[in-house]
């Protein structure tokens, strides 16, 4: 391969997440929260149990790696910085006069910007949970297959969990492992990043990853995009 | 501040909570699991369960900070003397022949002095946890904040988790989290003794632990007796 | 004692479960979960979700022990043998042409083989997790005998849970702790192990493991044996 892309891919692959691809990450993860029936009158009622479960909705992967390799669930509140973004976030989403993120959010560009770059983050959030997986278990694939999972996409276990506790959610005979498309993907990204790791792909890390990333993100603002046209077609008075 | 005063919180400071205290605690836990509609019936037809029940209420906060630390659960066995103590006043409020225990704890200056005594604990397990979470987390104020309430308060968590798989308990939405006067008060001795220890507050740790156990007994024991006089001028025969 | 009776009771206690006796545990732990109404068809609707279910029925015990000692709970997933061994097991079991393995596994004989080696392998487990509870806690013989039944009973909570979440199965009142017959077996089991370990009991480790087996295989096949001979006089058409 020629040194420009080399170059390209090397760039890529040590951006640093924070801070614009995690404030995407939240805002992303709060508003789907903001969309439940009930969130708003629930958060003027009740904020803490509505801030607690923002925590949960942005924090979520981190936590359910934290139990499954027995390390402090509590982790993520001593990293201060992140928490104190994320509770900032929570508060303009919910509690901000006429309601102006939501309006802005509602922008397709806007949309598809915060949704692309939150895909970016589930990139890092994979090799994160293999490279943790691997400190624990040398050689066991199985463990950070499952880990750089729960990493990418454990939120939503954490969130199903946290809705059945509140009664929000009644659980039906296997809809519960029934994966959804992130799911899916997530556990494909985990799978090679996993070969990659134990040298089975020959491939280097910072190729894959500038790959599996343009893969998510582009898949994801095409059905964003496609779902967005649909609407709009069918009830033109929206644009 | 004049040395009799300092004398008198220091030595209030260093009283063992072992045993009247602990005994006060385990009594007024394992009769509000008595008063429970069905633990009686429940725990002659099935000692064990009602056993493990009762435990969970005496160590329920002990239990929930240390899954949050990701210390072993079944911790609390380990201290034999405590779970004998907690064992046996389970096994003599539930079996006792006549029922004397029960008899006696009605009468209300025992009542108010075992709710005032348990109210004691709060303070100290408060303290025992943020210096705990302390030891993990160096400035992780938000981490202590957790454990100090988890450790105060998350018996209720706990035993309202353990009725939800008994299913004795449906969880109503926005409900779960919902929080109750002790959850509450719990919360504020957390953060005050969080800020103690991180010195945001420049009060001495012995005296705010006066303080704090003066206020929380005082209110408990204040709403108690309101209550039982409320009670007893609507129904002046019960007297 | 005699010599021979020495020899013979020591090398059963040295006898290794892998691989014959924890095939023995896989298949007896995955029929038991092809039997429950619509697994099949939700193997084929979703077969991650059974696959899980299987791994969850099959180190069920591991698990609950893990977590109790704040252990990872995914570090079964590090025995790639025994895993791919249940996987396996788990494959041809549900995905076989014309369920041969189905019709084999309905010949009574194998059935008790099978149910009897399945026995074995629970103590075993309990003595593995006695041992291990010890190395964490000198003297904790309340944790290690919590720890012992966790190991050798534990995968019936587990699957219970699991089910829970699942929507399967709802939970009755005082029903969830009513222990099963194995639930009590196992209890007994790690009590008297727990005190041979704290040379409570003055029996040597083998002679007892060699004298619980015994009991333990003799009662599940004679409790088998009788079920379907009574299911045979009934329906002579079986046979």
């Amino acid at each position: 391969m020629d040194s420009s892309w080399e170059d390209l891919t090397l760039a890529f692959s040590r951006t640093s997440m924070f801070p614009f691809f995690d404030i995407a990450h939240y805002l992303v993860s709060v508003m789907a929260l903001k969309h439940r029936p009930g969130a708003v009158e629930g958060a003027w009622k009740n904020p803490f149990s509505s801030w607690f479960t923002a925590m949960l909705h942005c924090f979520g992967g981190g936590i359910l790696s934290c139990i499954l390799l027995a390390e402090p669930p509590l982790r993520f509140l001593a990293n201060h910085t992140n928490v104190l973004l994320a509770s900032s976030i929570w508060y303009i989403i919910f509690f901000c006069p006429w309601d102006l993120i939501s309006q802005g959010y509602s922008f397709l560009p806007v949309q598809l910007l915060a949704a692309g770059m939150k895909e970016v983050t589930r990139t890092w959030k994979i090799i994160g949970g293999i490279t943790h997986a691997n400190s624990y278990y040398k050689n066991g694939w199985l463990v950070m297959i499952a880990i750089g999972w729960a990493q990418g996409a454990g939120g939503i276990i954490i969130t199903n969990f946290e809705q059945l506790l509140k009664g929000d959610w009644k659980p039906e005979g296997n809809e519960w492992l029934k994966m959804s498309y992130p799911s899916k993907v997530t556990l494909l990204g985990s799978l090679i990043f996993t070969f990659q790791h134990t040298k089975h792909l020959t491939i280097s890390k910072h190729n894959l990853m500038f790959l599996y990333t343009i893969f998510l993100v582009t898949t994801k603002v095409r059905v964003l995009g496609i779902c967005s046209l649909a609407v709009a077609s069918h009830f033109p008075q929206h644009l």
